[in-house]
């Protein structure tokens, strides 16, 4: 409570009916009272809102309404005011120097949300969530998010850390008695415990690539020569997704990505506007670009013409792209253009079972829309399968690499039990493990740690 | 207070730390209530905020904090919510979603201003105004719009308007007594009433340059042959204004546009990305586009070296270009470059003294940022010199038709009473000059109108 008192504009940048400029820090609400002509608001109640005028001395800036939280009662613990004004970044702008003018300064990124962490009303893992919540652009991101705020993953770790933490005490209290050759930790327990800790952690680290395609998306490459119907696909996918963004007036973003949404999940189509442009020749382009782009991609949705006869550039290719980890679906194309479709794919069929590796195979017709649904739930079904068993899913790189670091910590445990190697080391050991686990939480973490995880929020956060 | 419940975004779009959502309508609480994990909002009293997480059934869509507002103390008079969520515009959809399942519906463009026009709360000049303020980009724009929110215009218009409004009184008396030939409205005094209306009006109209000014700001060709100095000139004049404009970090426009900003006023500076990038010869281009470039300005810069011996062409151009509404600005140029260079200024000046109509001369090093604060005075002194005497500014095309119509109607009540014409037609021009006062405050006016009017806001204002 004994920090300055920062301010900054907490929307959106532009032009809007409303803007929010949020003040925070144990002068906030007599900074704002004496730039403010209305209620004396040092004499108000915490979560009311009062009418009134933003003064640069005599000079009206704007007629506001401005929010007062009363510590410990607000995002950050400190006293707080929002002030929401005419929605022009001119006057958001000159609102924040009256206010640096009366003694608050110019919060740093992300520098609310740390007061939040640093003041304990949050944890780490829920500081970030929230620039993840904020970066949310669809339904499972926006769900993974929302948990890590109300504490899911912190939860999950902390149970294994405090297991753990009981295995400590004791072991630290065998040193103390070290002289005496006791054991206090059954190690056959400290064992089952491991072995607990170690299976949560790897489902927590195999749920990371589920989280990633959450976060990120799911990069799906299609591919095909030319002619086999890239862009009826990609128009007749993205055409229903276009429509769904703009339904609602006023939410819609100014650039629309090449980004295909099903049941909440998004995926990313790799190169797509280029693609649509060129309609690029396999035979031009060559693997060496295919790969490239199929190099990326968690899926690849391949295309091929129902009708082609001669199959050799296809196979050639599809080996060629092939990888363990990548989901190939084939799909055979213009299935209403010829006659007798059905037999004519099973021909193809037949063929590519022998010769391709795992894959699904699909007979669409983009044009008239025959089908498409059965490649949306192949879709679908990838990411389904990618989910976790455990409910909270990874999405945050530095909680990947913390859990990965705890899990070696937890071999190198076993190890050390199993070579009988002395308490001191065991102990060692299991301090590093707990450490790591306390990272994810910010129990255990540095100011670097902390500057790199808060540089990345956006001002006014 | 019967309308129905509607519902938008407030902020401006794309990702901020905060997102509001307004609500407003007779069932504006009990909607937010129903998808509402919290408080029992109906329970609550006004201009109180609570915490809590809005609902799709079981679905927790975000957690927001609530602000009450109870009819009529609100910006609508009805009753309104204001949802503060997490800034991603996914998530603000989301929650309108869930608003309109549950019985609100999404707000037309500037529906809650339009509301709290018609419920009386504000007239139809303030409700412009808010608009003006909320697309303000500098002072002096601000201080305008600022003024019209609090009733300037109107307040000097309707107390015209009720000067006015006893005269047609009694007028319209004389009418009922048509036949006994009386006379109670006093001729002269009515004279002297549409005098001073005249004036006022006159004034008011006189002030729509400048407010035209303000809202647009000045438009500033800067012209001149190659090499007189125009990029110099031009990156001096705007790599100050630059670091004004990202002086306050998270207030800076997307886009930099070529505006210049002194004492609070803008200078449009004309096409000069393009001037700066070719640096075009004026005898490459011509007269032609040269007029072109200055036909759309109010200000025109005239740069030449004052190096230069042969005139010719610059007189010669210069002579094309004048008219009687141009402020002409000439700047002889690179005086730190040449010796002499005041001895070479003065033959200059006497040689334009006698061939180019009323301009103010200037000696300047852009280089050397030697009299450019010479250059922005003068600019300065063009706006304020457009000011009127009146406080009130005119800044709006539909006020400036009402009050050119207003004054018209006034030309023929006097011409009216000058040929004696008949009281009924007095009376009906007295009428028609009233109901065009009425028009801006919207006293009297009409659907189209309005619709035209609050079809240019924002939705969510």
């Amino acid at each position: 409570m004994n920090q300055d008192t920062i301010c900054a504009l907490a929307t959106a940048n532009g032009i809007g009916a409303i803007g929010i400029i949020r003040v925070s820090g144990e002068q906030a609400i007599e900074i704002c009272e004496k730039c403010f002509d209305g209620k004396a608001l040092t004499q108000q109640k915490s979560h009311t809102v009062h009418y009134g005028f933003i003064k640069d001395g005599d000079e009206v800036i704007d007629e506001v309404m401005v929010s007062i939280f009363l510590a410990p009662k607000s995002f950050t613990t400190e006293n707080s005011v929002e002030i929401s004004f005419h929605g022009s970044p001119h006057i958001g702008k000159r609102i924040l120097e009256v206010l640096i003018k009366n003694g608050a300064r110019m919060a740093k990124a992300g520098e609310f949300t740390m007061r939040a962490f640093m003041n304990g009303r949050i944890d780490l893992s829920q500081a970030e969530s929230i620039a993840d919540l904020i970066a949310s652009e669809n339904e499972a991101s926006r769900k993974v998010a929302l948990q890590q705020l109300k504490g899911g993953i912190s939860q999950e770790i902390s149970v294994l850390r405090n297991d753990l933490l009981n295995f400590v005490s004791l072991i630290e209290l065998e040193l103390d008695f070290a002289e005496e050759d006791v054991e206090f930790a059954d190690r056959t327990a400290l064992v089952q415990l491991l072995q607990k800790i170690e299976s949560k952690l790897k489902s927590l680290i195999d749920s990371f690539q589920y989280g990633n395609a959450i976060k990120s998306g799911v990069a799906v490459a299609i591919i095909g020569k030319p002619n086999a119907g890239k862009s009826t696909l990609l128009n007749a996918l993205l055409k229903e997704e276009r429509a769904i963004v703009s339904d609602i007036a006023g939410t819609t973003r100014d650039t629309i990505e090449e980004v295909l949404h099903i049941k909440g999940n998004a995926f990313r189509l790799i190169d797509t506007a280029g693609l649509r442009e060129t309609e690029d020749a396999i035979e031009a382009i060559g693997v060496v670009k295919a790969k490239e782009k199929v190099a990326k991609a968690d899926v690849l949705v391949y295309l091929i013409d129902v009708a082609t006869t001669d199959l050799k550039d296809d196979l050639a290719m599809l080996q060629e792209l092939a990888r363990e980890d990548l989901k190939i679906i084939i799909c055979l194309t213009k299935i209403d253009e010829v006659d007798e479709a059905d037999q004519k794919a099973k021909a193809i069929a037949k063929t590519l079972q022998s010769d391709i590796p795992s894959h699904e195979l699909l007979q669409i017709s983009a044009k008239e829309n025959i089908h498409l649904q059965d490649l949306k739930d192949e879709l679908s079904t990838y990411v389904e399968h990618l989910k976790s068993e455990s409910n909270v899913v990874i999405t945050n790189q530095r909680h990947y690499e913390s859990l990965q670091k705890s899990i070696d910590a937890v071999y190198k445990v076993k190890e050390a039990i199993t070579h009988q190697i002395s308490t001191e080391l065991l102990a060692y050991e299991l301090r590093n493990a707990l450490e790591h686990l306390g990272e994810i939480s910010g129990e255990f973490t540095n100011d670097e740690v902390l500057g790199n995880i808060f540089s990345k929020f956006c001002i006014g956060k």
